[in-house]
């Protein structure tokens, strides 16, 4: 019954503590005499876990009181579409592009606007954030579309695009919570909660209060128009309950550990333990351009495939597991989220050294 | 930390061997070193779990091997939507409307294409189901919507209308598994878990494979195409894992009981009991026309307001909770899903007994 060191990249892992507490309350919450996923979403005890988890997800990352918060279904694929039919004036909209996800919330966007790629890094297979000066902003842009952590590549926005005053739409997905961000800076911000946050099946939007309208296109469906969850505090539909719950568990572990500023701390730590060993390795090198390194994703390869297999096969067997790059890049990514301990970064940077003088030794 | 008698009508209760599983692997499932919540939709653990969850299902309901199962987000509402702009070809649909979840659902509908409602309760506040002979069925008609049964009114079809060769599409969301049905009937059956199998945020589609189509108009959120996730078997997006992962034990829960023939006598069993009660109180009556029963959603009223109130709230200081009738009805309602024991029928038809007793003594 032993738990590994788990690098997936999503869904993830989740803070011991968070587990320990579900398990215990899975029969009987608190005094409600039911589990958490037998309650009514209408009733007191789920109307208090709902506002405590909004409540702390707003002290966790400052969200000022002019933005809602949705806890909505559907993942990002959903807001790719959601985020046009929403926010389309002009039916123009400009997207950079930096990977898989946000390529694909490109594609989805062009069914409902004209979408211009006003950057992409795709000629290096996305393993460098674009440069961000001069950007081409149409005058009538809606908004202007990121997404900010590259869980597949590696990388993140360093800084924030200039949008000349348009929208900012980022999918934080792999990075909400990760480190300090000033939520002003963006119109709309969305997350699956599976990769930093809790369990698959709850996606976290945060959106300021001016965009939420009623003038979407007559074609949207009910469910992906945002005022109608705003309106309805999430609750315009039985909501993913049990998700929600483990989410505000989440989110009262880390205010407990002291907020974002902490845990920033911690993930720092954390991904300078790696990178700082890769930049020293004769063995394994990082993918990606150092100043767009991301502080969640770390991209990493040797020279030789049949090395990088046989380290993914070993790490596994030694019980550091889901350390298999996506198959557009190849090679390994360790991703090191919020409730990734220390201690299993520092296992991994120890298997990496032991099996990287193994190999120079064989050689 | 004890269990109440959970009446509620969605979410609702989970068989407790259930949750105690859970509850044991929530820190590692059998020997993957992690939570079935931390681990990849793309894993070899998960693609077991969510396997065995379509196999046994296919086995609980003898789902033909020319129809897909799908689990999805977005519960009925989405469904809503996804109906309409995958079936419509002629763009016209026939809807019966049976409670509010129907009429949404139509409303809904004539977003994309002429829906007619071809029979209606509304008159009588939904308290029965509507004459389903001689239906007038439009020689065009794309399909056929029918809510099967109607857990805010208490009443359930108990014979399918005639449809003269149209699909047959039918929300199931409180009343899956709870007797045999022939899937064979039906061009496509959906519903939301939360009711009648775990929890919400998981929405099951049970869909004929000649009904799958790219040919959508083209603002379909790529999301709301069910092909795209039957070509992905599921897995075109991340889903709701964990809460397949409860659905998959809960089916194997009902195999495990003997599958849905012994559940339906259960169901009879615990319906009978609370009906039969009701048809011989001198204080309780049923609010449906009788032939219109729901087994698993079980309506009553007194013939006064301020007893009703009282009721409710004696019955949950005694551990007898969620008998409150939706606020469109009023009065009382049970719900007696799959899940709840016959003991806690028992407990409610004692505790109205003592109840009745005592209300006739005071007057």
């Amino acid at each position: 019954m032993k738990r590994v060191h788990n690098f997936s990249a999503g869904p993830a892992v989740l803070p011991v503590e968070v587990l320990e507490q579900a398990a215990a309350e899975m029969l009987v919450y608190q005094n409600s005499g039911m589990s958490v996923m037998e309650m009514s979403h209408r009733s007191k005890v789920f109307d208090k876990i709902i506002k405590e988890a909004e409540a702390d997800l707003r002290e966790l990352m400052n969200i000022p009181d002019n933005y809602k918060v949705l806890f909505l279904q559907g993942g990002g694929h959903t807001q790719f579409a959601m985020v046009p039919l929403n926010l389309m004036k002009n039916k123009v909209a400009d997207y950079i592009v930096t990977g898989q996800w946000a390529k694909k919330a490109y594609k989805e966007a062009t069914k409902y606007l004209k979408a211009n790629k006003i950057a992409s890094s795709e000629d290096k297979n996305f393993s460098y954030i674009p440069d961000l000066n001069n950007l081409d902003i149409n005058p009538n842009s809606d908004y202007v579309y990121i997404c900010e952590n590259n869980t597949i590549y590696g990388t993140k926005f360093s800084k924030l695009p200039e949008t000349n005053g348009k929208i900012l739409v980022s999918d934080m997905s792999s990075c909400i919570l990760s480190e300090p961000v000033d939520v002003t800076n963006y119109g709309l911000i969305f997350a699956g909660a599976q990769k930093n946050i809790g369990p698959a099946g709850t996606t976290i939007v945060i959106i300021r209060e001016d965009l939420l309208t009623d003038d979407v296109p007559d074609f949207t469906p009910t469910m992906l128009q945002y005022k109608i969850h705003a309106d309805k505090e999430s609750l315009y539909n039985t909501p993913p309950t049990y998700g929600i719950y483990i989410c505000g568990l989440v989110f009262k572990h880390l205010l407990k550990l002291g907020g974002v500023n902490e845990i920033y701390k911690k993930n720092l730590e954390k991904a300078n333990l790696l990178y700082d060993y890769l930049d020293n390795s004769k063995l394994f090198r990082g993918t990606v351009a150092k100043q767009d390194r991301s502080l969640m994703n770390v991209t990493f390869v040797t020279d030789d495939e049949e090395i990088n297999n046989r380290f993914i096969k070993e790490a596994d067997q030694a019980g550091l597991v889901n350390l298999k790059g996506h198959r557009s890049v190849g090679g390994m990514r360790a991703s090191i989220y919020n409730a990734l301990p220390i201690e299993s970064v520092k296992a991994l940077v120890d298997f990496m050294s032991d099996f990287e003088r193994k190999i120079l030794d064989e050689s």
